[in-house]
């Protein structure tokens, strides 16, 4: 960390700081320039975060150098993770495909969904049934009955399922019945969820927030990980800025970005991005070439008669289209999908 | 609710939506233009939310017309509202000031801060002792022992004491000790949270989300009122746009718009907002002359050995002539301070 | 376009508001709700410019339905545009390549510059002669000395020449030298310049503004089209965001967006967009498979020594290894490169 | 200035870094913590604009200390600026009220307007005639008439007039009808235009860019003063955010960090901020109490007849109430209006 001083900052200011410092038993490097004295603080940080050295007289502002997060880091943890869920893998090499409707809706439209995509080769099926919804006069979905069709679904076609928690209670819910957490875009900063999630030991796919910036985000993979689980999975679902032609702003440098700053395998959800089913197609040929680590992505038998998200869900045939042209895309790309 | 036609719509893709909205029991009006067909939804749409439209065959897009929330809204309930608690008024004439310490962080503190208050005539006293905080290494709240300082400290000024809840357990630990809830900026979306502190039947400071718009905002009070509690009290904190100079960016014409949708008071809490104390006297201002209905506030007896927060709380002495700056302004406004 | 009218609006006032479009010889139809009246207006809205009908009593709110913009609108021109350059196609399956320094800095820079990309097959060399800068105190560029150099550059190698023009001088200053102008983020709304731009006839670059929506973007392609010409290639360079792990936000999605609402090509700018050369590959590789129809990246044979944005410059090396990866990318996508 | 040097830097590419400081005749000082070593820069930056440091070897960023902005920066000219136009002053604890349409649209509604406006006591009359719009298909506005009509108006009642200029050729135009020259928001980062405007020697209002930071606002203001014109007046009108409530989102804390970082005089313009009428008066009374120099807010004789922005004009009766308010509220601010 460095410490700006203001221009007019006397030298019993300076030393009242490095005192602050020294008493906290870190280093303090004083550069002196023509304009303003700058401090470079040599120690370890953490031990600051009760000290509010920008409120003491002459401190200008505050700089952080190195990031809060440690476990999500890539620089404490150079390779990339590989995440092992039943007999699959995410990270490591391969492109993978989590598909299903946004909501399950009942016994028949899941084990539908479950047959098909296992048809196709999809490993992984998501499917909501405790649904945050903007308005509360929504479809807010089937919760535990909802859970015993994924379970059925997932024990008829081995597949591995994820569906989204949303508290405490619906964690303890879902439990025994999923494979992989999700913790929604609206839940990233939900920190005590987070927390318990990362104590299940089970695998998490951890979105990001409507408007988290990606040190944020990697923050609240810390509090997953702090709980000792480190299987972790990072989601780019799109992100709220001024253009309305999309739901949400896709921010496809996340991908690069992630990969330079952490080791955690990253995912794309095309159909929350965008919120149109015609765009999704393109979004997932950026996914595999950009090289993410996979896609989500909404699969609905009848999208037209789907509770939630109906105009952002492929249809089957359309799905079996993405994946024809995806694969020799993944190929060329040096990914196993 | 409208439904635009593609350009090329067919006489039998337009026959098939009015058909659909006629198994729905709800009226279709047809206006055909030189470019499009547009059609006109009459009933209640409510009962639209399981049919995804938009995935008909030959449809554009679907236009909402009428807001999807009721019971904050103003044209259903056009008398502003006025929340009593204890025996202090938030509305009807009142400016509200809510101020504190970020966080609890010992029983001096709080009860040093709260006498403090008291004397400057302050009714309404904040403090948090479950702390939202971005790192997992950063002060997480003193928890239970907090709000046991908070309401020794109320008990002996006569003080109503304001505390986040975080999660459905911080909300049961809290239930006995606290007069409103505050719902944080993070949890706007919480949905769960919010159903459950409707149903305490307490006052609620509901905080807009970093990016919520205003009227995911009002949908986020409406989970709170379909619990039956009526009791609300919106807080405009700022929200994540591009600049950096402040925290946060304060969206200060929130205050007007809301006035006009809604019945609800609202307060606005310069301090995170902007993030920066030296700011926070002008917000202040701002907020009395722009007709809102107070101010939440953080004061500490020392912000330079602040827990979190510091560089955004007001000493004591920074608050009393905040104090003696809004006093006049309000009366001239017309608001009772 | 829809006129909602106010639920407490009379009778009156809705039948003010039809005679004021008949006035305009507009049809109005009325469906009168529940809640409020809505007005579909039909005819040719255009002539409704002056007429403020917002500010009519009992008017709520206008929706409108159709596109401001009519020449860049693929609705009324379906087939893609094809630009010609020289012997060089940008659209109709090519994958274009726009490529060179961010400024011309000398002749022996761009010349060298010139002959490494010719040597890769690039049929396009861009360098700024006019620069935009932040800073008044940052290099400007060398005008029409930079000009100069790039047209030897032109006539040795055979490439096409793009460079930026800022205003109605400098486009004069540039006309005789330049093969396509490019019309910088800063200025897509300089509509006089775009007016003018669009009278010479010849091809134009025109990036997105730093928070324009796509909406206003092909409004800006409407100005220079309305002058006659139709040569426009749209260039998406990154949007404001909040974000700041890179310079702006990349938004991918733009281009199966205005493959929808438009039929003019779209390039995307990676190096502008992140602002970080260790992001440009997997952007690029992202650009060919959503279906872009060419880059524009900055490369530079020294990039420590250039003169502005040499952090996100490419060296020869970087760029010969980045075209290698392109390459099999684009035949598999379908396209020419 | 500091350099962050990445975590697995070489002595040797410490030590390269340093020597090129050297040859640019600046000290380097070193910190060497335990993740990471910094550099502090001491002497002028400048010198290095054609430095690419952040690009060579072991690099990690390089973070700014000091603005890159002088003569409009209050740390070099700690005393507020005062601007003289005719016999009014801007600044120098004086409340100004702009006031007048949108367009210029006849020689009569310009002199009622003015008319008007001289009897309430407002002494800038503002009336755009260079009309810059999204869509090439509205009213662009009078040109050189217009100008003629603002000035017969100015010489008959002595107000003063502010009107845009959007480009050179405009200027050219404008240069002997205006008192003070507007730049608007779609061109503050049209630097050419800057220049020329601060040869001028006239007083300027520079409107903040749709999506400009406070120091890339002050950065343009640098371009207009260092042609030698100090007399510029920024205009905050309203950033752009992800909520469509209202137009843009007004930032009204950019005037407590202006009047912090900068000399110059602010004023705040509500009418683009929010977009909508019925929000002004809120606006323009925080305008006042939150300390700004000023407002510029549109009037119109006949807001429903206007040719452009009709929706968020006053009407002469609306104005009036407002400048009731406005008074006494000025008055208890230590402002003169």
């Amino acid at each position: 960390m460095i410490i700006v001083m203001k221009r007019e900052a006397s030298q019993e200011n300076i030393q009242r700081v490095v005192r602050v410092l020294e008493e906290y038993r870190l280093q303090a490097h004083l550069s002196t320039g023509k304009q303003v004295t700058i401090i470079g603080v040599i120690g370890d940080k953490s031990v600051l975060t009760d000290a509010n050295l920008e409120v003491m007289d002459g401190v200008d502002k505050l700089v952080p150098i190195t990031e809060t997060y440690k476990l999500s880091n890539r620089k404490f943890n150079p390779a990339p993770s590989v995440i092992k869920v039943k007999d699959f893998t995410i990270g490591g090499g391969n492109f993978s495909i989590v598909a299903g409707p946004c909501s399950v809706e009942g016994r028949e439209q899941i084990l539908e969904t479950a047959r098909f995509l296992k048809s196709c080769g999809v490993h992984f099926l998501r499917g909501g049934t405790f649904k945050p919804r903007t308005s509360p006069y929504a479809f807010q979905g089937l919760g535990l009955e909802g859970l015993q069709y994924l379970k059925e679904a997932a024990d008829e076609t081995g597949m591995a399922i994820i569906t989204e928690v949303t508290s405490l209670r619906t964690l303890e819910i879902a439990l025994d019945h999923v494979d992989v957490f999700q913790i929604g875009a609206r839940n990233m900063h939900s920190f005590e969820l987070l927390k318990e999630v990362g104590k299940t030991g089970k695998p998490v796919v951890l979105k990001r927030g409507l408007s988290a910036t990606i040190d944020e985000w990697l923050n609240a993979a810390e509090y997953i990980m702090t709980g000792g689980n480190s299987q972790v999975i990072l989601c780019e679902r799109g992100i709220r800025t001024f253009e309305t032609a999309t739901r949400n702003t896709l921010d496809i440098s996340a991908v690069p970005v992630i990969q330079q700053k952490s080791h955690l395998p990253i995912l794309i959800d095309p159909s929350h991005a965008s919120g149109v089913r015609e765009y999704v197609p393109a979004l997932c040929r950026a996914a595999v070439s950009v090289g993410a680590d996979g896609i989500m992505v909404e699969v609905h038998p009848q999208p037209a008669k789907a509770f939630s998200d109906g105009a952002q869900s492929l249809n089957f045939e359309q799905f079996e289209s993405l994946l024809n042209v995806l694969k020799p895309l993944a190929e060329i790309c040096g990914k196993e999908l």
